[in-house]
């Protein structure tokens, strides 16, 4: 795993076997305890009750607004260039303590804002030559998903089980689902609330944006194609999400910036962003099959290579979205992107992509094959940014898959 | 309206000029305070901390489970029977207070459960012949919906704004929706959580709920037309919902247990519950218009009379499917019914199936008609309950439709 540098200073929560959960960051591979930075002074001048970092969840803090944030982030890049001088007793090695779910989310929005996604799944499902729906080009479109069931990385969730029709002659069955696939996403998690009525416009919409996380937006396949007509994805989607321990700002990611591909047709008035950009974070996940007795140490395979900037919708353009009917975000909610494909066949972001719907089975280094997720298999989604002698890392999101309960 | 009788005692949060949110509950137009009651050592052999009783919504109480709940509900109903004895400070007239958003709402899905509806829905916009998807029968349909924009009664909104494309050939256009409708649906509060990757049987399904509130689903149809596909409704709904103040219990309902139609085709075992019973509550939807010079004020009509035992799909079942691949609810969830349409043309729960898609306007007593609503429209839905001597009041759930801001 890549260190995490002084230009990053992401924020978390925490806990040891000695202390409650509470705010952190990461320096290295240095986790370290915001609430003794606040109760050692070192924040003083920022009038922020230290009560703040002792929280379970980072939402108080964020709703601080940015003055406050981006002070206490920039405060930290200064003490802690030095962080081998911090005391022992507030400067913990990652491996040692638990990273818990960093917010707690009010909504959860998913996005489909990447054309090669949309329009694979077009290919596959609909018609070949007319992949994509007459919306997609004008809108982003959206839907809301389940909050409950989004837990951090090194949470693990047994396969779930559901009604699938495989034949369409014969009735649905229930059984464990035969199609359990990833979805390579990104959250982004809203720092500010707008009151219901009122809309963000798309070029003040990054004000709203605190930063980003890694997202697995786990799906069901076979339960997806059965239920989703005429309201949408459910049961398909709603059993399980992961998300990485470390909110990355969007302070952290502006050298990464990237101009947006224009978009054609032009869109509505309310969707016209100045200097269209998107981020450009690579992202990769890698597969780990479960041990065997003749590979007790199975090899990482890696399935896919993407990027954050391949959205068509930029952030600011889903905010704006999403409440140009006067839909009201909260301070921790959080809108996923949906898969992020790119053009390339090895930048898929889901199996069902990657193989083809099946099609195209991946091969692994032990001879197996996947064309979507077998029980004792581990994913691991990696995010980070490189240029010049900055650095961002997001750290990553792993989950392993337990048989059915 | 109705008074509230002492067989009802439902629950809610009230504040006044003088004091914070609270519990209370409401015996017939009386208001009453309930951290009064706990301080006051009513309720000391329950062992219940006092302060469960000054918070600004229902969920701490309701997470103490159905032996705390209903004992308190009970013993209310003993020393209620003299509400005039009781300090006037306590008892408040319920014109002279705010009553607020009874319950924090984690996660809210909308199902898609009565049949009527959902035929209606699918004549007009899909196959007349063919109406209900093939998967209807099979599962109880639903998608995930917005919390953050679920308000209580008394609180208006604006009409939304959105994208709409009225004409199939030319570009979407931007305007405030003209397709304002209503949904006349039934909330339920989730009472008690299943741990991630537990199912609920649904044989036990009911000790997971709390009780009902009244629901409008506002729906903005020409947004939904155009959005909608392939994830299900997004901006069209999301923009405001309704609740009613009044949590009734679902031991209040309990005489009130019908049993429902028989399913044709049989459900898969999951879903095949004993004794299948809906609930006999009397829905009615009344709409106002805004006052003119010639008509200062207007009358108000009743659009339509509908019950909640118009459900294909039963509570129980739709939390049994909700739960069986592992999602996890929580206390204070909010599972609505969908739009509950009975049989007949006057039962429809809907603008849009009540005009037949614009077809058959609604007239108003003042000459004016309705395909859908107009600014200064108020809706109105009430519920009631009433079997030999027992009768349960939800209260009613008013909103005005203000204009575009």
């Amino acid at each position: 795993m890549l260190d995490f540098s002084i230009d990053n200073i992401p924020f978390g929560i925490f806990s040891t076997p000695k202390t409650n959960k509470r705010l952190a960051t990461i320096l290295g591979s240095t986790v370290v305890d915001l609430l003794w930075i606040a109760k050692s002074g070192y924040l003083d001048d920022l009038e922020i009750p230290a009560s703040v970092f002792a929280q379970p969840y980072l939402n108080d803090f964020i709703a601080l607004g940015k003055d406050k944030t981006n002070a206490v982030r920039e405060r930290l890049q200064e003490i802690l260039v030095n962080v081998d001088q911090m005391p022992i007793s507030v400067c913990f090695p990652v491996e040692t303590v638990q990273l818990h779910m960093p917010i707690k989310i009010g909504d959860y929005t998913d996005f489909y804002s990447s054309e090669p996604h949309a329009t694979n799944v077009g290919k596959m499902f609909r018609d070949p030559s007319n992949a994509l729906l007459p919306n997609w080009k004008h809108l982003p479109v959206a839907y809301h998903g389940r909050a409950s069931s989004i837990f951090v990385s090194g949470t693990n969730f047994h396969r779930p089980k559901g009604q699938v029709r495989p034949n369409d002659n014969e009735p649905p069955i229930f059984r464990p689902t035969k199609g359990l696939d990833i979805e390579l996403e990104m959250a982004t998690v809203i720092g500010k609330a707008n009151p219901i009525g009122d809309s963000i416009d798309v070029n003040q919409a990054e004000n709203y944006v605190f930063g980003f996380m890694l997202f697995n937006d786990w799906s069901a396949r076979d339960i997806q194609k059965w239920e989703y007509v005429p309201l949408g994805p459910f049961l398909a989607k709603n059993f399980f999400s992961s998300v990485s321990p470390w909110v990355v700002t969007i302070e952290a990611l502006e050298p990464f910036k990237v101009p947006a591909e224009p978009q054609d047709p032009a869109v509505l008035p309310y969707l016209q962003q100045n200097n269209r950009y998107n981020f450009d974070v690579q992202l990769e996940v890698t597969l780990i099959p479960a041990p065997t007795a003749n590979t007790p140490q199975p090899e990482a395979t890696t399935i896919c290579k993407s990027n954050f900037k391949h959205l068509y919708w930029t952030v600011s353009q889903q905010i704006a979205h999403h409440t140009v009917n006067g839909c009201n975000l909260n301070v921790g909610d959080v809108l996923a992107s949906g898969t992020i494909s790119g053009q390339a066949a090895d930048s898929f972001g889901s199996l069902l992509e990657l193989t083809w719907g099946g099609k195209n089975p991946i091969v692994l280094p032990d001879g197996s094959t996947r064309t979507f997720l077998e029980d004792g298999d581990t994913i691991i989604i990696k995010g980070f940014a490189q240029k010049d002698n900055i650095s961002i890392n997001f750290g990553q999101v792993e989950t392993k898959i337990l048989p059915t309960k």
